[in-house]
C-alpha cells in the first residue's frame, strides 16, 4: 500500500489540528509544512505544536516544500476568499498536487467568481488533479447533510436549516466580525461598513443545494442582525452587558418564484447558555415525507472542518480531474486507513 | 434534453408508487411496466392506481418489454434476497439496463453471497450497466446517514443507531413476520423456525458502515426479542392483549477485537404510543467529535424506499459500469429534474 503524501499550506489552528489527526490515521501522512509566521519557520512543526519531533520542518519557500514533496494532496488553509488564495491554489495545481482547501468561498467556487473558477478548473484538468473545497459549514451542515436527506424525499417544497452555536471559545478577532460586545448602533455601523462580516459561505450552502435539487433560483439574500443580550455574559476575550451584542444573527435566502424555498440560520453568540438557548444543528424539509433533524449539540466547527478536510484526502485523491463540489463526489467517511485507488 | 426511460419490474406497493412519484418529476420516465398478477395484466398501469391512464399497460412478458423499451433504468421491486432475484438482475443487465433494486440484501451484495456478487458484477461490466441495491433501510438511516455524519469525525470508536417506527399502517403478512398478536412462546417458536424474520439488512448496513471506516470485523450478531405489550393495542389487522407480543426488537452487532462498535436497533411494534414510545431515526457516534442526532418522527420507510430508488436514477446512470453500493456513488438528492450525464 502506498501512502499519500500531504502537504500543508497553512498552520492556524486548522492546518495544525489537521496535522494532529493525520497522525492518527494510516494511508496518508504530512510530508511538508507551509506556514508564514517568522518566529516559526525552521522549527519542526510536531514541536511547535508541543508533540514529539516529526521531522516535518516548517517552510515559508511554497515551490521548494512543493518540489521536494512532488505530488499528492495539498491542505490548504490560509484564507476564506477565492480572490485572496486563487493564486495559492493555481501554484499547487501547477505542481502538480491534488487540493483540499477549508476556504469558505471554494465550497461553491463558481458562486464565488465564475472566470476565475472556470480558470481554475481548467488548468486542474490540464494538470491531471483534483481541487475541492470543503469544511463543516459550508460542505457539511448546512448543505451537504440537507441534500443527503431530500434523497429520501419523494418531494421537497422548502428547507429550513439553522445552526445554533456558542462563540465562546473564540478570541478577539471572532468577537470583531461577529460585533460581539458591542451597541447595537456600532453593531448597525459595522455590518453597513463590512467589518461584522458574520458567517462567510452562504451563498455557497444555497447555491449547493439549488443545484442538487435542480431549482432555479431567483436571488439569494442575506440579512445580519445584533444579537441583543438580555443578561450579562462573559468570557476571557469579552464582556456584554445587557443591552449589548452577544452576537450576529445572519440568515439567508434562496428565493424561487418570489417564495424563500431555503432558509438558512445561523445565529452566533456567546454564553448562548445564559439565555437558555440550547445549541444544536437543525434540518426541516417541508417535502413528501417531510424531514425534521436535529444534532445536539451542534457538530463543532473546528474539529468538523479539520474532519472533513482529512476525511476527503481518499475521495479526492481518486477523483476526475477539475474543480468539484461535494455534489460531485462520494461523500466522505472517517477511514480509519485506506487502500489508495489510484 | 433526452428522457431517461424507466421500467418497472415489480409492482406491488412501492413499484406503484414510484409510478406515482415519476409522474411529477420530469427528466426519467416510466416507459414499461412488468407485474405477475394475473388479475392486472394487460391493464393501464395509471388506471388500475385510479389515475388517469397513462398508456403504460401492464405486461407478463418480461422479454418483450425489456426488448421494446430498449435501455434505461429497470427500478426491480420483486423481493428481498438475492438468490430470489438474481435470475432477474441478470436479465436486466443483459437487455442492456441498469438496475436499482429495493431488495434489501443488495444494499450489499457481497455480504448476501459473494459468488452472484461476483458473477452480476461481471455481467454488468461486460454490459456497460450499473446495477445499485438501495431503500430507506438499509441503504439510508442505518447506513448511509451514519456514514455520512462520520465525515464530520477526526476519529471514530463505536456508532449505534436505532430506527423506531410503528407497524399499525401494516397488514397480516408484516404482523406474521414481526410476530405481533402472539404469545411470547410463539414468538420463541417463530424466530426459531425462521417464520418471524424482523427486519432484512441488518448484515448489509453493519458491513456498509465497517467498509466505510476501513474496520475489520470479527463478526455480525444478531438478536430478535419480543415486545410485550403491557397495554391493549389495536389495529384493523391485529389485535394485542396485555401480556403478548406488540412487535420484534430486532438488534445487530458488528464486532471488532470481541468489542461491539457498531450496534443497529429496530425495534418494530404496533401502536408505540400506547406505551409513550416515540417514534424516530437516532444515530449516536462515539468519537472525535461525538454526534449525537434525531429525526422525528422517524423517515417513513414507504415513501423513503420510493425516493431513494427514485432519486438514483441519474447517479445510476452516469456511474461506471458494474454492480454498485452506495458507498460507490455520489449521494443522491430529490432532484426535480436532471440533465443527462451520458
Amino acid at each position: 500500500m502506498h501512502t499519500i503524501n500531504v502537504v500543508l499550506w497553512g498552520l492556524g489552528a486548522m492546518g495544525s489540528g489537521i496535522y494532529k489527526v493525520l497522525l492518527e490515521r494510516s494511508g496518508a501522512e504530512v510530508a511538508g509544512a507551509i506556514g508564514r509566521n517568522p518566529a516559526k519557520l525552521g522549527q519542526d512543526l510536531g514541536q511547535t505544536l508541543g508533540l514529539q519531533p516529526g521531522g516535518i520542518i516548517i517552510s515559508g519557500d511554497v515551490r521548494s516544500v512543493l518540489e521536494k514533496v512532488g505530488g499528492g494532496v495539498v491542505i490548504h488553509s490560509t484564507g476564506s476568499f477565492f480572490k485572496e488564495i486563487h493564486h495559492e491554489l493555481m501554484q499547487a495545481v501547477r505542481a502538480g498536487f491534488n487540493v483540499i482547501t477549508i476556504a469558505e468561498e471554494m465550497a461553491e467556487p463558481w458562486e464565488a467568481d465564475r472566470e476565475l473558477a472556470k480558470e481554475l478548473n481548467e488548468e486542474a484538468q490540464k494538470y491531471g488533479v483534483t481541487v475541492l473545497g470543503t469544511g463543516i459549514n459550508p460542505g457539511f451542515v448546512l448543505d451537504a447533510l440537507a441534500i443527503c436527506l431530500t434523497g429520501a424525499c419523494c418531494s421537497v417544497r422548502k428547507i429550513e436549516a439553522e445552526r445554533i452555536n456558542d462563540l465562546s471559545p473564540f478570541g478577539s478577532t471572532v468577537m470583531a466580525t461577529q460585533g460581539v460586545g458591542i451597541t447595537p448602533e456600532e453593531f448597525k455601523t459595522g455590518v453597513d461598513k463590512g467589518t461584522i462580516v458574520g458567517h462567510i459561505g452562504f451563498k455557497q450552502s444555497i447555491s449547493l443545494i439549488a443545484q442538487a435539487l435542480n431549482w432555479e433560483l431567483d436571488q439569494i439574500v442575506e440579512e445580519k442582525e445584533p444579537i441583543i443580550s438580555s443578561t450579562y455574559r462573559e468570557t476571557p476575550y469579552v464582556k456584554v452587558e445587557p443591552g449589548l451584542v452577544a452576537g450576529c444573527h445572519h440568515r439567508a435566502y434562496g428565493y424561487k418564484n418570489g417564495e424563500a424555498v431555503i432558509t438558512l440560520k445561523h445565529p452566533q453568540q456567546v454564553c448562548p447558555e445564559a439565555e437558555a438557548i440550547e445549541t444544536g444543528d437543525y434540518i426541516r424539509i417541508e417535502g413528501d415525507p417531510p424531514v425534521n433533524l436535529s444534532i445536539k449539540p451542534e457538530i463543532p466547527g473546528g474539529q468538523g472542518t479539520m474532519a472533513m478536510a482529512v476525511n476527503m484526502i481518499p475521495v479526492v485523491a481518486a477523483a476526475a480531474p477539475g474543480l468539484k463540489t461535494l455534489l460531485d463526489l462520494p461523500f466522505p467517511s472517517c477511514w480509519s486507513r485506506f487502500e489508495q485507488a489510484y
